[in-house]
């Protein structure tokens, strides 16, 4: 297929490279069109503008920061849709704002261009391997149309609903992990200060009820106070801001996810923004006046 | 082995016929004496009182409902103290308080009595089938001399260290299970007040980072927002009221358990104490102006 790549950062090159080795005509923009090289060394063309990059391509992907820059590069005065054929189709991979996404959805729609919402979990090693797990929003007509593509990013491929929806679920996504490595924070430390054997009680209580994803492969970081990537605190805020807004505008209270926002914008002011979010820990430890590195 | 059984509630009577089932010899006591029937059916002696039922016994196990149950029952006027010898032990698999475990098991070392607390997870079908976890406190010599005795209980014995330690434990595994919940709550309200396919996103969210025993297995039930048990919510409550007073002896702040255990005091006092916990999350749907069933 003919693909337009916008945002070569840490999870969009090797996405890009996959679309490559998978034998797909690929042009690819990045505002640091320095990151163009490795891709264009591969194959690929690179292009001065998302406009540029958008021109004559059956599909555009955008895989970027946060909401502004889907807008800047999408909507904006050199952007993706001034580009875009009628009957071409946009898949936003990037963790964004519900609403934004059906704004943006619905500007495309005019023009005759078709829009998946399409946010990820699985990190860098996902996109390396093309392993993500990967939410979808939109017709579902048009997804099957770029499911191809998207098997070649991702081994799990969910639909859950319109337009937005993608962006609801990795909101939600979002919101358990806060509260979860809260809840498994708070019971480590209580274990660190009582001194027991805190590796036998983890592994104890990891088979049960109590047991996450969180609690097995971060809770040992958080005994021994060191917070090895993983998954950057200021990234997580970044997205836990907009499950937060998502939700307000909704009217759902979520006092635990509003929490752990606040515990990271601490751990961000203090410059511990790069390591991995499970680093919430360090700020749990302190209260109880443990001694942290940080 | 010599064996006094003390508590024949829903945990305890599955418990005690395992005992029996395995050829120990058993002495049962339990405060509404009638319950002690089932047992002395097959082959058990009842006592009148916990002191008659702890008299000649190598090992006296408790299994009673809260810290002064425990402390009556082991160190009261007819408490099985008194019948106990010396070089005897006492297993208290009962969730109560980390200090006051130890001590009674200091009062009892005065008496020349080991004691282990030993709580369990795993709830009544673990029970009847003795695939408890175990969460061993005590000297591990003791642990050694009773362990037989646990392995027909439990299929997970871990020792996690000293008098407390086991207690202390059952209160981390009953703090991350409260902030689980509440995190599993709060995503699974904001995709259902968006309105989006909210079976595909538990389904997208369940296998990654997000992913938990709450989220696979009480994620369904909240979502039809129906709670079956499982666990009752006052009976967590009573745990989580432990786990909190252990974390203010220790100074450890613990906000999102502590929150919990606010949604689970209004829960019980509108009478849905006995569901399962895991109906923490019609408060957090209500609060978001969806209908409750409560």
């Amino acid at each position: 297929m003919r693909i337009g790549f916008i945002g070569l950062g840490t999870m969009g090159a090797p996405m890009a490279r996959r679309l490559l080795e998978a034998g797909h005509d690929l042009t690819v923009h990045n505002r640091t069109r320095e990151r163009e090289a490795p891709l264009t060394a591969l194959g690929a063309r690179g292009a001065a503008t998302p406009r540029e990059c958008a021109r004559d391509r059956e599909l555009v992907i955008t895989m970027v920061s946060d909401t502004p820059d889907v807008q800047a590069v999408v909507l904006g005065e050199e952007g993706a849709a001034l580009g875009m054929d009628a009957g071409s189709v946009l898949v936003d991979m990037s963790t964004i704002s519900p609403a934004t996404t059906r704004l943006i959805a619905t500007a495309l729609g005019e023009h005759g261009v078709a829009m998946l919402d399409a946010p990820v979990s699985g990190g860098s090693e996902g996109a390396e391997r093309g392993t993500l797990s990967i939410m979808v929003g939109g017709d579902p007509e048009v997804l099957e149309r770029v499911r191809p593509v998207l098997e070649v990013l991702g081994s799990t491929i969910t639909r859950v609903g319109p337009s937005g929806a993608g962006q609801v679920t990795k909101a939600i996504n979002q919101v358990i992990i806060a509260g979860t490595y809260a809840a498994v924070a708070e019971g480590l430390t209580l274990g660190l200060a009582a001194g027991i054997d805190i590796e036998a009680a983890h592994a104890a209580v990891s088979g049960g009820a109590a047991g996450s994803w969180c609690l097995t492969h971060r809770g040992p970081n958080m005994i021994v106070d060191h917070y090895p990537l993983g998954f950057r605190t200021r990234l997580h805020r970044k997205d836990l801001g907009i499950a937060l807004d998502a939700a307000r505008e909704l009217g759902v209270s979520v006092p635990v996810a509003a929490y752990v926002e606040q515990l990271e914008t601490s751990l961000i002011g203090r410059g511990l923004g790069d390591e991995d979010v499970s680093n919430i820990a360090r700020i749990v430890r302190e209260q109880a006046g443990l001694e942290s590195e940080g």
